[in-house]
């Protein structure tokens, strides 16, 4: 068994967004040499997502109004966590979109339908943030 | 290290609709011949689901109801992806009910709690779609 | 290939609750001697989580008003799951808050993030429920 490991670093400009990480993903896989496995890649930090979705930008602004529904970030006080914080609703849109993803890997491919892209999800951004690529195979 | 893999297709009478698609994987592993490892399960597609819970018919009309209340699929005019598509609650509805799970592989069997079943999650049906099946392990 | 297999027993006083489980992932780790891999910790009941997020018990407060306003328990009447049962809340608030995490392990360790932690969550407590760790690698 081989095993393969990188860290992907992210700062986004705002405070919630999404970025299509695939290539950065394929790009693992192809240094990795590893031809039959799994990868998983997953947010290090608990305010942030990786989810398998589509790389559309109406979806994505729907993503955003959606999320803001289900778990507003305002009024911040509604939330005991932010006392000296101000993203609750960071976890919460976290658990809806997932922590991390499980992909087959298959002829040194990604193994994937005609539209799944990988997304790194972020929910509190604006600072330094890590995404852990981990790949078992041989 | 031996791995395996194999397409499920589906193609359902409904827009939304559940499937108890355990047999078929009992079958894979059975075909497989790995005894102690992970078998991943995963929607090939984004607006389809797969997710493990109860086969019972009540709980999933109760998660149709609830997944159209939390993500409705009308007015389809209240989403950016749906111009010239209508299905931008179907992406949303597969983040709630996740896109794969990963199960362990014991002694040559799904090693499953009492009432753990794997489900197909259809939210886009009416059409020809696919799950996939992966097991390594020895 | 080596594999290994625990299974964690919990019994909670509360309907919901939310236990960190960590230690006891990191005991087995220790335990199967295994370096480099994957360990797979889900819920083997279909009205609980094992998930990852943050040991703050502000957020924990959160996370159970919140889920109680996306899958409230009562009235129990609305679901018709609910005939002789009264835990349908309980199989919808473990879909927001998933079955399982897969975790990578790095040099013998849980490679996580600053404040990752995994955590039992009960969504249907007052009796005996268990937790799967299988753990494969090198």
């Amino acid at each position: 068994m081989k095993s393969y490991r990188k860290e992907l670093w992210f700062n986004t400009d705002k405070r919630l967004d999404f970025i299509n990480i695939t290539p950065q993903i394929n790009h693992c896989l192809k240094e990795s040499g590893i031809r039959e496995g799994l990868v998983l890649v997953n947010a290090m930090h608990i305010t942030a997502s990786v989810f398998i979705n589509d790389d559309e930008g109406g979806l994505h602004h729907d993503f955003e109004v959606w999320l803001e529904k289900l778990a507003p970030h305002g009024p911040v006080t509604q939330y005991l966590h932010n006392r000296g914080e101000d993203n609750a609703d960071g976890h919460m849109k976290r658990q809806i979109m997932g922590r991390e993803v499980v992909v087959a890997i298959t002829d040194g491919l990604l193994d994937f339908g005609p539209w799944e892209q990988i997304f790194y999800g972020e929910f509190d951004g604006r600072r330094k943030k890590r995404v852990l690529v981990k790949i078992i195979g041989e």
